[in-house]
């Protein structure tokens, strides 16, 4: 076995944290999780995190691992902290690499998770070859990665890429952030599931939702969907819209080829980005129309972020 | 002399065109100026250019000329083509770049002529030394040039930065481009104009701007504002607000350590800034507050925008 020919790639979310070890083809060759939630501090998740991953690190042996590339919401490239992340339950800035390093015994890198992402699509996935892209991540939140001229936009101080706080609606719902209408609200699993409830309250349709009224998951919703319920499949056409002409705005700025959806959301599919496409097209300016693909990530689950936190500490 | 010791600029915008003839250490050694309207086809404004243009670079030496670099509305640095230019008085896609090298008998490079301020403040103004800035400039309309990682952002197909037709008001003013509620029908000098016609109309404020109705400039209403007259103060105070709230959706994606502010509607200064910076930090998620600074170009008057074109042709 080659010396360093392994790194671990950590990407940590909302409510899961999901590792890897990969090799230099970009295979993952042992993988787990564990919740980011239940924990009551910072150093307590930590202290789990090495009672799960310091066996893993052994049995690969430390010698042979080039170090570890974590995605987290808010991490930045730069300093190494999360900052301020709204959908993690540490509040403040959290000197993340750092901890995970002398936890790990590991040089550690941090980034964005959804620049992660971006990161493991260009490298292994959806947007190989591509130089200008878009990354949207839909899970708890809405994350994004921004790629132009085949480097990931981090912004003067490396905190650049924060679509789901953009703001889709004016005077809208309260964000976590604080703010009101961000983009994540409405396209995310939780704005999904809170488009909903809050329909479920207003209207009178005929639901197999309705009996989870108060319970919905983003998971229920899908699969009503799925099976022909118009009322779910009506909650992805708005959904898509907001994100669709959110969308918009931002090819104006990046002008990128395609953009790439990956998460809980995002497996829905067609269900999701056939209305999506057609909503950004109906709201793009004349000289973007039909030249920007929507695809679905080509990583499975929570791999893209895996292998794109592994990536950075090659 | 040395042999290519100058680069021709030039800066097409929706009323005027202006050329300066460059040298290397970006001073302007000759410049002029000529009407981009009334010109029934792109053939008759090129005519009209080569006659004013061939006598300057034959003073000068053709030989003497590396090439002339072009700023115009929607320019796309790939293809030298303008395209759908909502702002130029030509539809349609005109391959100018083209053009011009035939007329002038120069090699041409064409970008966004907000993209090619955005060189010029890097190579000589406000944003020398900076990485990660967004370039306004605010004229008729309103255009952008957004720079990542020390390089300007064109996009997949070079027509990347198009601040102007980001969707400020949702289903608000009709755009020449067709769509609702664009920015540039709110923040430049011709929406500084519909907004004081609009209010006007509606209201019965004292305001000595009531004697020009039907007929205002922006320049009146810079007068004015600066005179004290609260309507036309109360103008600039709304048309920052809608700027304001937008730039904060921009800094969310590339998070830039400045942005640079350019052209008639900017020359306002303080009157305009002081405002923006106001909205632009109450509309900012938490991570980005307090950082972002707002600058005024550093170059006179449409200096920036020939500097910059100039310099693409060396």
């Amino acid at each position: 076995m080659n010396t360093r020919s392994l790194s671990l790639g950590i990407d940590i979310g909302g409510t899961n944290t999901a590792y890897g070890l990969v090799n230099r083809r970009g295979e993952i060759i042992t993988k787990g999780s564990l919740p980011t939630t239940g924990h009551a501090t910072v150093e307590a998740y930590i202290s789990t995190l090495q009672t799960e991953l310091v066996p893993v690190i052994k049995k690969a042996g430390l010698e042979n691992i080039a170090g570890t590339g974590i995605g987290a919401p808010n991490g930045n490239y730069y300093t190494g902290e999360i900052i301020f992340a709204p959908n993690l339950p540490w509040k403040g800035i959290i000197p993340l690499a750092n901890l995970i390093s002398e936890a790990l015994g590991l040089k550690a890198i941090l980034t964005n998770d959804a620049n992660a992402a971006a990161i493991g699509e260009m490298t292994y996935g959806a947007a190989k070859g591509m130089k200008d892209f878009i990354m949207v991540t839909l899970g708890t939140g809405l994350g994004s990665g921004f790629v132009a001229n085949g480097q990931v936009i981090y912004g003067h101080d490396g905190l650049a890429g924060e679509l789901g706080h953009v703001i889709a609606v004016r005077n809208g719902r309260l964000c976590n952030c604080g703010r009101k209408g961000c983009l994540e609200r409405y396209a995310s699993a939780t704005g999904l599931v809170i488009t909903a409830e809050l329909w479920l309250a207003e209207r009178n349709d005929a639901t197999s939702l309705r009996a989870h009224k108060g319970n919905l998951t983003a998971r229920m919703i899908q699969e009503a969907a799925r099976k022909g319920d118009a009322f779910a499949q009506e909650l992805y056409e708005f959904t898509a819209g907001i994100l669709g002409q959110t969308l918009a705005d931002m090819v104006a700025v990046t002008s990128p080829e395609a953009i790439i959806f990956f998460g809980g959301l995002a497996n829905a599919g067609d269900m999701l980005l056939v209305p999506a496409k057609k909503h950004l097209e109906d709201n793009l300016l004349n000289i973007y129309k039909n030249k920007v693909t929507l695809l679905q990530s080509a990583l499975p689950d929570a791999d893209a972020a895996i292998l794109g936190a592994s990536a950075l500490a090659w």
